[in-house]
């Protein structure tokens, strides 16, 4: 059989990023206090491809998943299997993206009910060609926010209140955990969001955020000066989503700080 | 060249809906004032295939879009192409699906701002195996829901609100608009929300919403009370889904009620 | 604190569902080997509610879960799940919806190369006012089709073929196991799909489609006549999608055969 | 009223991008042709907030979307909102992104029948805190891909092919239109893909696609070349997705070419 993907072309453009995406895959994650946690990944996984190649072998990266397995997703392994990519591919830089759900046991604030709440997370590895290793961590949670204009205008009524979504990414030296970034964004929100509350809970939430409004500004804010405080963090981003409840539309924010490693992630 | 799909079988089972999906294509509907409105609509367009033939010609399905047009989206020209399907695919039924974005200027409730608000309506038409014509229409508005028992957990502290999201269906002998199904949805809302709301504006939502908190259980139970009392609707169904600002998961009803004319819509 | 959910209203409609919707879970799920299988769900979780009271006990709900747990998902745990949930909120018929994904291990057809295969799955659960059970299996599988029109219209050039989406849905009286699903869906495509093909196997893969076209017809039909020879399914319904590579929308199929224990799934 | 969002703060971050998402609202753009063309748009649009202000104000947003409107979208237009939104919000930087769906009549190679395609387009504009003013054009365009290896590997057989994504963004001088950057995407692809082909098209098509096989390297390389050599583009990227017929997953490739503008597009 002939290789074509094998053949040597003339005058071809190199490629940034070539392979496969959209993988769904299980996972095994080991969380801040060492328990491991099942989850099911979707995954992308790509080389760079020099000008003189026509095509890269599809079916080794999903021989290298095989073989290397996901079943401790950590710095180290996606390490290695960045370097076995390029290893297998002959590449000079290999990407990898990894999205997954991650569950958290949270106590309600009175009772102490407990309920496992989702964060969507997300790794972001590259291995480039001049073998630096870089790894860039998103979390993504939910939380309440309040409208601080809203509650200056309507003093006697409340204020309109709305799920909001908070997306924070990091690159840091030593690890940083996925439960200290749903800290920081929980501790900065109008209040954390959870999946069982008693009344007391619910009562306790809503006083909660009554006392802490915030704009979408207020959120990005709170948060990035958090991040800047918390040792080995040299850039991060944030972004915030509003899903107001007065509006069909959302408010949004975004700010970026520090220091990108890599150029192209 | 053969016409495979012309082909006789033998023992085949019927199909209930043969046909294409998720076809996107420009349409105009007639708002409630005679004025036209363009859109982007996503089509599904089947008919049923008796046991007998082999397949169905999509091509044609095309041919009759193309040939009929889109441009007058209403009950007698969903008619039409339902009866022109039939007849040019030999089809004892026809069915069609016509999913599109409608908008309505609406007025802030204080200032009079003006701003266009966006509704995700459906039109679903079949003519059946006896020759029968039934058009069910879908209106889905987001509306802001205060809880009430929130308010009364916290009086001095509001309530959590949210956007919440109403879908209404119903079959009716005459014809009904788009916007009084509107008008009834937002009607039964803690409020109706807004594209452009001044400080003034903002106020006064608030202190509404605060003065009617609703439940899940609340706002389909409304809307439906609403839609019983309406002229000539003999069939409908309201699910109401509130993405709650305290918890990750939603609040969701559904309730119908009535009779439908033909069974498998 | 006042508990308004109980309040006893007049005149209240009757509400078919009220429940919690899109809720994120962690599950385990025992496969037909007796191999646990971790995956991640999105639960719906509905009851009944009657005419005299104005809502439901939303946390309650939360509370059924994480006493209940979601470790074993079968027949049993489910009938179990809704019966507590029925219990604790006093409701004449719980409903619950279980969505998640479901993995296969898959050896390619020539070299033998395993590779995890993804399948989209759900179970419809239902106990209602006459205290019958009823559990809906539902499995979506991906496969190739290869089209038998154009096949026959350009032999030397082979055929337009592309990914397709199934979905079958059973009620059966024992158990069917997912496998077994996968298993009658994959067997009437052109060609199973495949996470892991090596050349030999693409060959083959690629021969074996071209030998057995199939259109959107001929899937739902030959699953279809599957279904009803396996014992104890006394309903299915089977629906095709095709994303047909010579159009921007797609082929589509539906038949539905047997009869529905219960009518409001 | 007080103004809470005017209030001065200390210390505070300078945030990159803060505004509104999501916001559907109609659009007219004018075709390569002159003709006007409805669409309905999603759409994004931020300023930049210095260090000293608490917050922006989200509703004058939508008065200048209001005020402007969006009934004729071109670089002038775009140009103009975001001067206007940059006086009165007084900012330093304002960004907009428009996504919408567009239509273009095709004729099927051979019958001369003709249909609608739609491509997912997208403008994103920026005016920078330098004056300086950029717009991207996004056109995404799905085609047919036929596989260069599997035509080796089965000449009997055919190829394995499927529906592709190709998404295209340049940044130009002058002004391109989208009706170009579409057909080099179709040029290049294995094949055009259209809404209504009859079967002596259908037939064309393969033909067509079995002598011009694409790998995803091949399309991204071929629509760059392109790109390359269209007067007037500064920098571009290429994207191109596969849904591959024989796996569950897709391949995919990116390119990127030429000098950005402005940074933080």
């Amino acid at each position: 059989m002939i290789d074509i993907q094998s053949q040597r072309i003339e005058d071809g453009l190199p490629i940034d990023k070539v392979g496969i995406k959209n993988l769904k895959y299980p996972i095994i994650v080991k969380d801040k206090y060492s328990v491991s946690q099942n989850s099911v990944a979707t995954i992308n996984l790509y080389v760079s491809l020099p000008r003189e190649f026509r095509g890269t072998h599809m079916s080794r990266f999903l021989e290298v998943i095989q073989e290397v397995g996901l079943k401790k997703i950590n710095r180290r392994h996606i390490r290695s299997l960045l370097l076995r990519i390029k290893d297998v591919l002959d590449a000079k830089a290999a990407h990898i993206e990894i999205h997954f759900p991650y569950f958290i046991n949270r106590k309600a604030p009175v009772s102490g009910a407990e309920g496992l709440m989702e964060y969507d997370c997300a790794l972001f590895g590259i291995h480039d060609d001049e073998d630096r290793f870089r790894l860039t961590l998103e979390v993504g949670a939910n939380v309440m926010t309040l409208c601080p204009c809203s509650k200056s205008l309507s003093p006697e009524s409340g204020a309109h209140n709305q799920r909001s979504r908070v997306n924070v990414r990091i690159q840091s030296g030593p690890l940083i955990w996925i439960e200290d970034i749903v800290d920081i964004i929980e501790s900065c929100a109008s209040s954390p969001i959870y999946t069982l509350l008693k009344r007391v809970d619910e009562k306790y939430v809503m006083e909660h955020a009554y006392r802490n409004p915030r704009f979408v500004e207020d959120m990005v804010r709170l948060v990035a000066e958090e991040l800047k405080c918390t040792d080995g963090i040299h850039w991060f981003s944030v972004e915030s989503e509003h899903f107001e409840s007065i509006h069909n539309h959302n408010a949004y924010a975004f700010l970026e700080c520090g220091d990108r490693d890599l150029e192209d992630q």
